[in-house]
Parts: structure tokens; C-alpha cells; sequence
């Protein structure tokens, strides 16, 4: 039995895109459609085989099954204010932003039973955005957050579930405020430091010499998320701004830790530090 | 003709093992003998073809007539006061340390005509240490900085630029003082923020979970080269570190940016300085 009858991606970019691409290949939905402000996206989209037909009006929602935002935080609810009303009345809801408490709360007022709403974070991704950077099998072998509330109803949630793992993820439900406090440091923190660390470097000039020019691994590498999409990053420091700002706090002692033992030359304790941050991050999980 | 005769590297890590690896390879020396405190590294890079023999005592230089100092930046003129008495008087001294002006200053009251120093950086490597992960290719296509002052020897100069040349690196000079500023930029700073970064995360737990276990490309990235050897970024960073926290205070600025926008939830600035940052970045030589 094919899951979903016709499935309206919203945003189609590296994740509703890549959605589309394993939905279609694996024959999770028996129509796939993209919904989206600009036609140039849509159109690569349907070029590369992660939607069957697209539209720039909400109409194109008509008798939806699914409904996947992959708009950026801010523009979730009203995006599904627009959708809604044209979709299926028993109609799934699901997001893939990476902050969920208000895109939860404001999602509460929008979809009324018998539709239902589960938030979810698939943590997927690389910096390239758009359709013609998604892939069938970016989900695979990562792991997809649930926050459903009290209210959520389970059947939903246990539909969601299924969808997430028939693309390859291990899925985990907690509650949005856990996930938005997990998130801001594994994720948002990082990249306020990627985008951070590219501005300090890259107006500098030593000499007339551009230090980029000189640059090896690390920059690269400590830069790299600093070539994720405004748009997306912007909603996100913003939404989730108390738990960002928190981590960025702590980020900010741990600079200011080391910055003194520079300050005074002292070896033997930035060794020791050094060494401990070292073995504390083998514990990160590889690729 | 092969260039030298006896080339002692002392400190067979990941740069001088893959030195050994790439003028062994190429013929670029008769012999390569191996010099350092632990007997397992250097019994490693024997086997993996880096040296030919190795010492524990500093008479392995004897008439060596490359030295090749591959030791953490404080060490570098004590290990060449021990080495020196026992290689050829012609002998030609570099080191490939990340910091330039102190080790120029320091080297230049130990190593007296007719032996010569010439101060190099090679930018290459990775987090991965030793002569386990030492490799012949390293320096391919990546650029060694030269730090020659007024009283070195200019055919010293030829001879180690034609030597990085052959393992396959574009030479540039400048003075140390410059390389000092860039390096701190480019390199030095990123470190900080990894090890920073690393440490600002692996001591959170969020209601019992590590986020680590929650951890996407962004944080694997941003903390890569917080895996680095704890006892040559000491050194690095107590060497240089007026750069250093030169650099850092611009790094703390740009963040202190981001951050008022966030507390502001000034959505377009963030959106405008993302931008800005991220179209930066496409400047970033690629690997």
C-alpha cells in the first residue's frame, strides 16, 4: 500500500527536495507536488526527478495528504495558513526546520483536527541548499527529532514516525524546548561561530596580503556552514534566539578560558586543556 | 646529483615523517635518519619507509648536512644546540613550524657560518599526528613560506626553496613578522575557536542527554583541528601570542555582532550580514 496519495512540498530546497527524491524512488506517495515562490527552484526540482508537477499558488495543494514545510522557521505558519485550507481535511502535517517550541506553538493555532501537525528535525543537510543539491539518500543513517506534544495525536505521530524511518533515519521523539537547547549547541552555536569566524578573517589585510590566500584545512573546514542560505539562518538565530544566545555564552567562557592562559604564557595549563578537549571530542560520532 | 647526503629530521611527526616519506620517494637524499625523545614514533616511521635509522642521542647527526626540525616551536633551539655540534659544518638548518618569529630569533644565535637557518612553514596537514599518519603527498600543491631576515644566507635560501619545490610546494617569502599575522588568521585562530567550540559542548548534558549524540556535519566540521596535538598548539599559541589574541579580539568583535542582532531579533541585519560573510567566503581557495 503506497503510503501517501499526494504529498505538497513547500520549499523545495536541499531537504524538501531530497524528501521528494526518496518519497518518489522508494514509492512512499503516489504524486509528489512543489509549492514555492520562485519558479526557477521548482522547475531544477522537476528537472531532477523530486517532483512530479509544481505550482506558485496554493491551490497546487488541493486534496494533499502530506503537507512538508521546508520553508524557513519564520514563514511556517502562514505558508500553512495559505496551504491548508485547499489539502485533504484528515490532512499530515510536517515541518523540517531546526528550531521547533515556536514553530510548534504557532502550528497549534493553524491545524485543526482532523488534520494533524508533528514537528519534526530530520538532521540532515550540507551547506549546499537548493533542489539541485538534494539526494535520495541524504536521510540515511541519521537521525530524525519528533516533538509532539500532549495534544498531538498519536496516530500522526506514528505515521510520521514510519515516513522518516522508510528514508533510511532512526527516529526520537523529545520535547521542543529540549530539542531547541540540544540544537543550539550542536548546531546553531556552530554555525554563529562559522559565520563569526569568515567575518573576522576575511576583511583582514596584512600587508596587501589576503590571508585567505594562505589558508589550509582549518579555516576551510571551521568556515564551512558559514556557506548556508541567510534566509534559513537568519529565522533560525532569531527563533531560537534565547537558547543560541545561551550556548553562545558558554562559547564565549570557554574562548575567554583559554584566551587567559595565553595572555600568560601559560603552557602546562593550555596543554591540559588542550589535551582534555581533545580526547572529550573522540567521543563525537563520525560521518 | 642528489641534493643532500645525510638529512637528520628530528621530530618524525606528521610533517617531518611525510618529508622523510616524499625525499626518500624522490631521491632527494642519500639517507634519512630519524631523531626524537620516544623510541614507538620512530620505530613507526621506520617501518613505514620514513627514515632509514633512527637515534635517541643526538650524535645520529653526525655530518648531516640537513637538519630538518619538526619539533614543537619551544624545543626547536634546544634540539638544535644538541644536534648541531655533531652534523656537517655547512649544514643547512630548517624548521617547519607554525610560528616564525620567535624561532628565527632563537635559531639565529645557534646556528652560525657556515652552517645556515632559513625559517619555513610548509601549510599542510591535518589533525591526524605522527608518523602513523604521515604520507609522501602531503605537500603537493600547497604553498611553504619562507621567512628569510637580512642575515640569511641566500644561497641557504635557494637551496630549501628548491627542496620544497621538488615535494611538490609553491615557495613564497616573507618576513616573519608578516607570516606571523597571517598565520595567526588563517590558522592559529581557528584553532582556538575549535578547541573552544569543543569545549563549550562536551560538558553540556541537556535533561540527561549528550549532545554530542545529537551532533549533524556542523560541529563534526567546526572542531575538526580540535583534534590537533595539544603540545605543539601550547607552543603555538604562548609563541604567538600577540597575533594570536590580536586575532581573537577581531574574532570577539564579529561575534559580539551576530550577537546583538540576535538579542535584537534584527532579522535583516542578520539576513544582510549572512550574505555578506557567506558571499566572503566563496573567496576560500577550494582543496
Amino acid at each position: 500500500m503506497i503510503p501517501f496519495e499526494r504529498v505538497v512540498v513547500a520549499g523545495v530546497g536541499l531537504i524538501g527536495g531530497s524528501l521528494g527524491l526518496a518519497m518518489r524512488e522508494r514509492g512512499l506517495a503516489r504524486e509528489v507536488v512543489g509549492f514555492g515562490r520562485g519558479r526557477p527552484n521548482l522547475a531544477v526540482a522537476l528537472e531532477r526527478g523530486a517532483i512530479d508537477r509544481y505550482g506558485l499558488e496554493p491551490t497546487i495543494a488541493a486534496d494533499a495528504d502530506l503537507v512538508v514545510l521546508g520553508v524557513p522557521v519564520a514563514a511556517m505558519a502562514g505558508v500553512t495558513r495559505a496551504l491548508l485550507p485547499h489539502a485533504s481535511p484528515r490532512a499530515l502535517v510536517l515541518d523540517v526546520g531546526s528550531v521547533k517550541a515556536p514553530v510548534v506553538a504557532a502550528l497549534a493555532g493553524v491545524v485543526r483536527p482532523p488534520a494533524a501537525f508533528v514537528g519534526c528535525h530530520p538532521i540532515a543537510g550540507t551547506e549546499h541548499s537548493g533542489a539541485a543539491n538534494a539526494f535520495a539518500t541524504l536521510f540515511e543513517g541519521s537521525c530524525c527529532i519528533l516533538t509532539p506534544t500532549a495534544d498531538t495525536d498519536p496516530s500522526a505521530v506514528e505515521r510520521a514516525t514510519r515516513l522518516w524511518e522508510a528514508v533510511g533515519m532512526r527516529v526520537e521523539s523529545m520535547s521542543p524546548a529540549v530539542h531547541d537547547r540540544l540544537l543550539a549547541l550542536v548546531s546553531h552555536l556552530p554555525h554563529v561561530v562559522a559565520y563569526s569566524l569568515a567575518a573576522a578573517v576575511e576583511g583582514e589585510r596584512v600587508e596587501g596580503r589576503d590571508p585567505f590566500a594562505y589558508s589550509g584545512g582549518a579555516l576551510r573546514d571551521a568556515t564551512r556552514v558559514a556557506s548556508s542560505p541567510p534566509e534559513m539562518w537568519r529565522d533560525i538565530f532569531v527563533e531560537n534566539r534565547a537558547e543560541v544566545l545561551r550556548a553562545l555564552a558558554g562559547f564565549e567562557s570557554a574562548v575567554g578560558r583559554l584566551k587567559r592562559w595565553i595572555e600568560a604564557g601559560d603552557a602546562p595549563a593550555l596543554e591540559a586543556e588542550l589535551g582534555r578537549v581533545r580526547a572529550a571530542r573522540e567521543r563525537l560520532p563520525r560521518r
